[in-house]
């Protein structure tokens, strides 16, 4: 932590809040300049809150220099995490297809559209089964029934599974029929299930929150990292801002950002991004181009039934196109799929 | 619903759009302009995905002409709901003032405090017992053992008492100990929260999430009254944006807005809004001013010791002397305390 | 500048950093703690772009100790500013009240909200001659005619005037008219405009733009005082968001912020932060609630005919009631108006 | 303009509020639904500020179902504009490349790292002349020097100028030295400088403001149009919002968003976007894969001793390589470079 204190401090000020650093158990270093002085504040308090220094009398600024996190970390592990699922890796030099349904609506519907992502090259199967609805009046998902239903599908097109928890005491549902956890946008801060998540030994995708800073995120990874569970997926999928003609605004900077923070791979998510199909090409392809991991995208063979998001669905030949081209772009950056 | 088509559509197209329409199960009435033809789709389906329409061939822009909500409403119940909690109402003439410490740390201090906030006229006593902390290596909460210590200082006081809730499986701890359960901002969007206290029959106080919109909270509180929970209270705490000085931007604007849109008692939290001790007291004072049925406030007689966000707890002569300004505020607009 | 070099940097890379920064003219000091290293660099730079050390092979973080401002802190000056016009102070212990017409439509038209205003107690007549228009087919105000108009009206009424300019060859207009020249918030950051009023000898005051933060505007402020114009009154009036109930949202926290980080009186603006009549009055008293040097309305005695921004204009019998409220609530914090 | 009334409102209310539209001189058209009636005001008023309705007793939400903007729109032009600079054309099937200096420094910077983007294979130099600095202590550029400087170096290397101008008493400089004239994101809203451009017969690109929604930006766009200069270039530069990591968010969704609304073409500038020269190349290729009808970037031989943003300037040997990979991508997606 650095301190800088007010312009013409008295010694005795100085003293008092040295005095206070050293309760809080940091060691001190003073550097007097010629305008101002400024204190290091050393010690091993990660989680520190640096308001306690703020609002001592004769302090200017102050300055977290240590990350909060630390498993989350580059720094603390070098080289990029890659997470194995069967025979799929994510975070290594393929870039990972997740593709499918929003929700899983019938065994039928599930399992045609399993067949065509297959198909078209994706190897993980994503489908909602418990479905966070802004309405409660929204269709809220099949449950286990349509957990049943999305492993069904993927084992008949050998293709792993992603699908949604909400609720920490179905974790073991999730265990039992999915491959990868996913902790959806709006519960990124939800502790309890990070908790819950942390203590399974399935690996999870955690998308960003619709407010959540990059160190937001990476804060909520360390929840599950620090719970025992080391395998670990970031999803980007678009924030909140006061642009309208989209649904969120796709921060695509965040792919080489997180790259540079942390070991973690990073997914790009353009379907719940962009929220309408149109838009979810382009952005795909934006994504791989700026160095994404991996993408998560919708694909409905009859997206004007679907129950939920069909709007942002690909169809299916959009969605055979966009491998093609992905897989072009994928190359020019050096890497496969 | 309306519909607004591109300018020199065909009638071929308008015909279709008007087709999938009824297919939807709306009724379809058509205005011809002079330079555009707008299409009105009428309908009982309140949820109803308006991109679907956007979509179509031919259609230019859709608008939602209904509420996505309908309990929570000003037009399904016109009179201000008052919620009676032992003998404090919230939502009436009177402004609450729910205060206390951020966590409850340990007997003795809740009880001080609670002493204190009761001394300067304060009937509702906050404490959290488990704490949603960004950080995983940070102070928790006491847990049950906090909620016992909260009560025993509410009751020695003749307070009532509010307290956070983070999982749906303690849902019966807070109802045992608390008389108002709190939802976090960031599980405003925790659906399965939001169903379990929607069961319960105490009060509940749902604040507002980071980059909720008004709207998107209405929404969260149509949640809990559609699950058959009458009594929810609505609270502004701050919303994320791009300034860094303060720890979020204390949407004030808020109050007057939810009053007109909802019937649902609005309460201030300028604590969390601000982050900083001494922003508390004006932004206080401003929500009173702004028609605020109540504020929220953190206080603490030790707040250099707090376990967590002591630096934004009033000292007990600062919360004295808030008292006071918002009394007198409160009966300058026909309010009282 | 505060430097935190990397875990585990080398000796080699710390010697090639230290020269960096000696290069560009800064005294080093160097603290080694158990974890990291960190730099202090030392120097006369208040505008040396961090980001040339940022991108140092070693580099962790860095971070400005200094505030890019200086004239405009309140370390440079601890007393407030008070601005005199004529009669009246901006930045004392009076509350300062700018009312009238969004644009100068007709001289009958500001004439009479001018007498409205004066009676109501308002000391300074607002109105916009060149009006800043997001369409190139509205109203784009009446011009050096407008300005006549309100001066006419204001010197009828004992009222100082406040306009907008939007041209810096149009400087002379403003000042042969007006007393206090207004730059808009889509101006903030016009820097010919700001070195203009720099050069003029009238106050001027400036409003904080939709994506500024508060040191954004501390720093257009700067431009204004390090040209020569040290009479510079500040404008909080709505930062762009995610909400859309309100046009923008209300920054209220910026009040105490600004009077804690600078000697520059700050006014609040409710008329533009909503956009709506029946959100001023709460923002309004909000406001000085808040501890605002002063309140800028619009006000409007045909507001459905008005030329631009009727639906925000208060009208005359709710002016008058905001002007009681407003004076109960400044006692209350030790204020007159 | 849609409006929606209130439920259960009265016949008399209706009629008023009928008779008000009348009046305003709409012709209006009403559709009595099961739960709500539904009004269709229709005439050729695109600016009418529908807050006038809002406010009327009885109304409950209203819709402007018409764009704000008009030559702008895709609507009015269906095909893309090309905007031919000499043997440059922007908007067409070709990804332009706009490289060079943040600032002209010297007559042999430029007049270097022209000959280097040339040789890359751009064919737009880029370098401000006139600088907006947030600072005015910071280097404001060399003036009409620096325009003859740039314009020397382009001319040596057959490359086309951009560069900015800030006051519009110098649009005759710009008219002499550039081929292209920008317009900052700063200045997005300032109208006599939109003004001035709109009567010049150069091609102008305007840059999207750091809180310009899409909508805003076409509007600004249509102020110079409506002015009758028809050779307007967009330009995404990043928007404000509250994460912290990068400079600004590149809002890349904008590139498909404007192409559907706007017949315009639209660069992207990931320079300013993110502001660290590491996050430049993988946002440029990402640009480019979302359809951008091409990019700015900032290169430097010695970016280190730089006058003004050198952290984010590539290297030359950056460049060469952004040039290579960016041609393939572009290819991928059917077009060249």
């Amino acid at each position: 932590m650095v301190i800088v204190l007010e312009k013409n401090i008295s010694e005795d000020k100085i003293e008092a809040i040295i005095k206070k650093l050293e309760d809080f158990e940091f060691s001190v270093h003073k550097s007097t300049g010629v305008e101002q002085i400024v204190l290091g504040a050393i010690g091993a308090h990660p989680n520190f809150d640096i308001r306690k220094v703020k609002i001592l009398d004769g302090v200017s600024e102050v300055y977290r220099i240590t990350e909060p996190f630390k498993l989350a970390s580059r720094s603390f592990q070098k080289e990029n995490s890659e997470i194995n699922i069967k025979d799929v890796i994510v975070g290594g030099n393929e870039v990972a297809v997740m593709a499918g349904p929003c929700s899983v609506e019938s065994e039928e519907q599930v399992s045609e559209i399993a067949e065509i992502v297959a198909n078209a090259g994706a190897k993980i199967l994503r489908g909602g089964a418990f479905k966070p609805r802004t309405s409660p009046y929204s269709f809220q998902g099949l449950g286990e029934q349509g957990l049943k239903f999305l492993r069904k599908a993927a084992d008949e097109n050998n293709l792993v599974v992603i699908s949604e928890l909400m609720d920490p005491k179905q974790v073991h549902l999730l265990e039992e029929y999915a491959d990868i956890i996913q902790i959806g946008a709006r519960n990124m801060q939800n502790f309890p299930l990070l908790k819950a998540v942390g203590k399974s030994n399935k690996p999870v995708m955690l998308k960003r929150g619709l407010a959540a800073k990059v160190e937001d995120l990476l804060m909520s990874a360390e929840y599950i990292l620090a719970s025992g569970n080391p395998y670990v997926i970031l999803c980007e999928r678009g924030i909140r801002t006061f642009e309208t003609y989209t649904r969120n605004t796709f921060d695509l900077s965040a792919i080489p950002v997180i790259h540079k923070r942390s070991h973690l791979p990073i997914i790009a998510d353009p379907s719940h991004a962009t929220g309408i199909r149109d838009k979810v090409l382009p952005m795909a392809r934006a994504a791989v181009a700026a160095g994404a991991d991996g993408i998560m995208v919708e694909v409905h063979n009859h997206p004007e039934k679907a129950l939920s998001d069909g709007p942002q669905a690909l169809l299916p030949d959009q969605f055979s196109e966009l491998m093609k081209q992905i897989k072009l772009i994928a190359e020019v950056i050096g890497r496969k799929m």
